[in-house]
């Protein structure tokens, strides 16, 4: 056995202001001692999660969680394999999500790590469509987008993680999805692979005559995970009794988009409307877990729920994956496999 | 039997812009037949109510009921009894509750007309706290703003009809309560008779320090029936998961008052907080309306829920009371005896 193992992790360097640059990250390389930590296990990253919201824990400003500090390592979601423990519930060899973020081979505690049953589905959906991801998606359309059949549900980023979900979840519940996506290819995709009822290119001059086209009774569900210029589009759509989840606003995490920081409703719609605006994160709805992991398990099982994973491979490429999803470059779920 | 009878109503002469005045109103006199239409009845009005939303109805713009056209008689709800009846289930005598709005001697098709009991409770508070108002607090506070024991529950326009009972409610369900209304007495009354945990004075100098300094713990539920200043003070002290149903904006009715109507509430707030902001108005929750009828009948028959009204006598007083409650001049349910 190895005495010891070569551990590679991104920390934060700065603080970055709105996009992150190469400068605000650098790569750490430490050897340590081949042997879990006391109640712990030693891992290696098979894939780590690159996220929007990974934006928003740069930040110094307050949000929903704590922020990371300045040399801090890079947060996320992992799934990985045990190479060494100290805990009687896993072994070498077992595979487990772990929280472990941007590194090659994380010490981590027991508490906190789930088994992953790599007979079930491929490892990696762990991180995606029966992760995070697809429970933020799951979660927030099903307990305050409320879709019913036949109504009109609109899903930004659409050929991402979370919307990719939202809009099949929507076919499966009855609605008339439009996907709102970024490109001839993803539009494609997100209609003719994922059978969304229509798919618009926000980047047409025209976007929002199309968007207005394609909602010729309005708007009752918005599943707001973009923010910025789609949402001053949707505003005026939506109709009476329509529901808003606000599940992480992209644009806005490096306020560089039209609408930006500025985003907002009045209160005088949300009264004449009957809107419902409501934030949330998954963890809000932690308790929901057994649910989604059977229905989402289901659905992927029976081919009703499609998903595409965006593989990066290499650690070295992690910073120019992430910078590239914050410009909505990527396609898919996207995974680094260090 | 008198042969004809004389109908008084007060009809909108001229659409205001902000604040209404004498001349947006003219009072008609109609000499009519002692007889009730085909399938209706002839009324006596015995109260009629004045509610801030009138205002609303009486602009142009798209709001959650349809516009009253100049010409048209001012609507509402009244409490009438039955003079002449061509319904089976209506006969003279009878007390019942109509929406004929501003005038005397009204005519009215028997569908929409809800018999009352005068046994059961002062018919008058079938416009109040068993009414319209009554029902607004009971289905906004609890089917949105769900309060938990311990929260921290703030009501604006806390002495007026919805508010001091979303308050009551509010300590009913265990929050802690603080009240905001417009000066000494109303702010004592909230405290002593209605038994809020705090009453503030929105006049204050220091009004915004108070509320700070009031919810130490920040706000866990805000009852927003009033727009404006109130909701740029409340904002900040939000706390995580805090809910603000959004039932009516008296000061935006006008657009005079600070926020005017550019109260908002930014998206990136809502996500990080994870805030509900949701609107709503009464017959949204109409299914609900035998659960409010047993639980405020109850807790008004055993003195848990006070209320206050404020009759006006006379039909010729009625535009200055109006204007009056706008200007938050009433205290308790303003209602007409014509």
């Amino acid at each position: 056995m190895a005495e010891t193992i070569l551990n590679r992790r991104i920390v934060m360097a700065s603080r970055p202001t709105g996009m992150p640059s190469l400068e605000n990250f650098s790569m750490e390389e430490v050897e340590e001692p081949y042997d879990a930590p006391d109640g712990g296990v030693l891992l290696k990253t098979l894939f780590f999660s690159l996220d929007p919201y990974m934006r928003g824990r740069m930040d110094a400003g307050p949000s929903y969680a704590q922020a990371l500090e300045p040399g801090g390592v890079m947060e996320g979601g992992s799934v990985c394999e045990v190479l060494a423990s100290r805990d009687a519930a896993f072994k070498p060899g077992d595979i487990v999500l772990a929280g472990t973020g941007w590194q090659t081979h994380p010490r981590a505690s027991a508490k906190g790590l789930r088994k992953i049953d790599p007979a079930l589905a491929p490892v990696s959906t762990a991180l995606g469509i029966l992760g995070m991801p697809g429970m933020t998606a799951y979660t927030g359309l099903l307990n305050i987008g409320t879709p019913k059949p036949g109504e009109t549900l609109v899903v930004a980023a659409a050929s991402g993680a979370v919307g990719s979900a939202v809009g099949q979840i929507g076919r499966i519940k009855g609605c008339r999805v439009v996907g709102i996506a970024g490109g001839p290819e993803k539009t494609r995709y997100i209609r003719e692979e994922l059978g969304f009822d229509v798919a618009l290119d926000h980047r047409a001059a025209d976007f929002g005559e199309q968007l207005k086209a394609a909602c010729p009774g309005g708007i009752d569900i918005y599943f707001e995970n973009v923010g910025g210029q789609v949402w001053d589009l949707v505003r005026p759509l939506l109709n009476n009794f329509a529901r808003v989840p606000v599940c992480g606003l992209i644009a806005q995490y490096n306020g560089v988009e039209g609408g930006g920081p500025g985003s907002s409703v009045a209160l005088r719609s949300v009264l004449v409307k009957r809107l419902r605006i409501q934030g949330f994160i998954v963890s809000d709805f932690a308790a929901q877990r057994e649910d989604f992991l059977r229905d989402m398990g289901a659905w992927v099982a029976s081919g009703e729920m499609k998903y595409r994973e965006d593989v990066v491979e290499g650690i070295d490429n992690t910073v120019s994956a992430f910078i590239g999803l914050l410009e909505g470059r990527n396609f898919g779920k996207l995974l680094i496999r260090p």
